[in-house]
């Protein structure tokens, strides 16, 4: 490959690194949204949802570029099909973040539920693997990747402590019943953001090892555990 | 581009539409185990997702081949990057069948809420738009890919009255609250399946008018409807 080619290999890296600070700006101000019930910062939530699809679209076509131009193959053609996928991922990331922030606008509204250092840990936790997860893919870490898929369990049983509280809440003050719900699609979404750094995770570990681990670990575990 | 290359290509189609023959099966079968409370349709499901998983890996590696081998330019490049995206969004949609084959799997062992008209309506609107995405995508098909769009927006009202109905019942009737806990995410989990299908519409219309309807239409849609 040319040089030209490393550069914009790196154009690449830079680009998908700034899309995560995006996407790490989002959870975190859809989050401060609900703890502190600060409705404005939905509007901090858009914007950078904004930013997300605007490198998204940059990032698919620098993708279209390297390839059209410069025909890899093998680890930098698999490198490149990887971004592709991880880009799609971080676009949904966004969405997720406008998704709290729509349930955390409805929930302002609605009676308040203390969960507040739940949900900052939670959020402290997710921001931090999807920061990982794109300092993995940029430095091929398989270490920091498996540290990812383990954190993904933390931040399941968050959701699923959060998830059994606030069911009981419900079941015995139906005031709360609207709150919790909000609380409830929130927290999901918090874990499904979580899903989509493993994702990314998974996709690193493939790219430097070529074991997929894509469709194991987890989904077993569930089967036996559910 | 060889004619080795047009029969690979056909190949690639092939492998898709066997994906989402499988992913039409799953959903249709974890709405049965819903609606007729057979909580034994879940090995179906999870018998369709191994399937699914493998016809995932096949794509990812035929697109590679096909990349690394032929190096397409233009409009077969545009293709095979679709597919790698749209490839993404099928394994998915195995896993939303599987998460609502566990809620329903949990919802079967709770008091019955009759909703079967609405989710056999909803599910069969889902299943069909599954088809017909990949159908659009075959055939290039911007029409069917349109509709698919407009689909989507009613599925989305199927899943806000459900919600709406259910939350209704669960301040009502706290015997109610698991149940309809239950109903609410096999609901939401059907929305993300309506949801996917649209991803791989937008893309074919992307693909074949260079039209990028990703990021308009819904979103603001949904800003401005609050």
């Amino acid at each position: 490959m040319t040089r030209h080619f490393d550069l914009e290999l790196k154009d690449l890296k830079s680009l998908l690194l700034k899309m995560g600070g995006y996407v790490e700006k989002s959870i975190e101000q859809a989050s401060l949204l609900v703890i502190r019930r600060e409705p404005w910062r939905f509007r901090e939530v858009q914007a950078s949802e904004i930013e997300i699809n605007l490198l998204n679209k940059e990032v698919d076509h620098l993708c279209f570029c390297l390839l059209a131009k410069q025909a890899p193959v093998a680890k930098d053609l698999r490198f490149i099909l990887a971004v592709v996928k991880i880009n799609v991922d971080l676009e949904r990331m966004g969405d997720q973040a406008v998704n709290i922030g729509y349930a955390g606008v409805d929930y302002v509204r609605r009676p308040m539920i203390n969960i507040t250092q739940e949900m900052s840990d939670m959020t402290e936790r997710v921001r931090l693997m999807v920061r990982d997860s794109l300092d993995a893919l940029v430095n091929r870490d398989v270490e920091l990747s498996r540290l990812i898929l383990e954190r993904d369990e933390i931040v399941d049983q968050y959701k699923a402590r959060l998830l059994d509280y606030l069911q009981d809440l419900m079941v015995h003050d139906r005031t709360l019943v609207e709150s919790a719900l909000d609380l409830i699609m929130i927290a999901r979404n918090m874990e499904r953001l979580a899903d989509h750094a493993t994702n990314i995770a998974e996709e690193v570990i493939f790219l430097a090892t070529g074991e997929d681990v894509r469709h194991k670990g987890a989904r077993l575990k569930e089967v036996n555990g559910g």
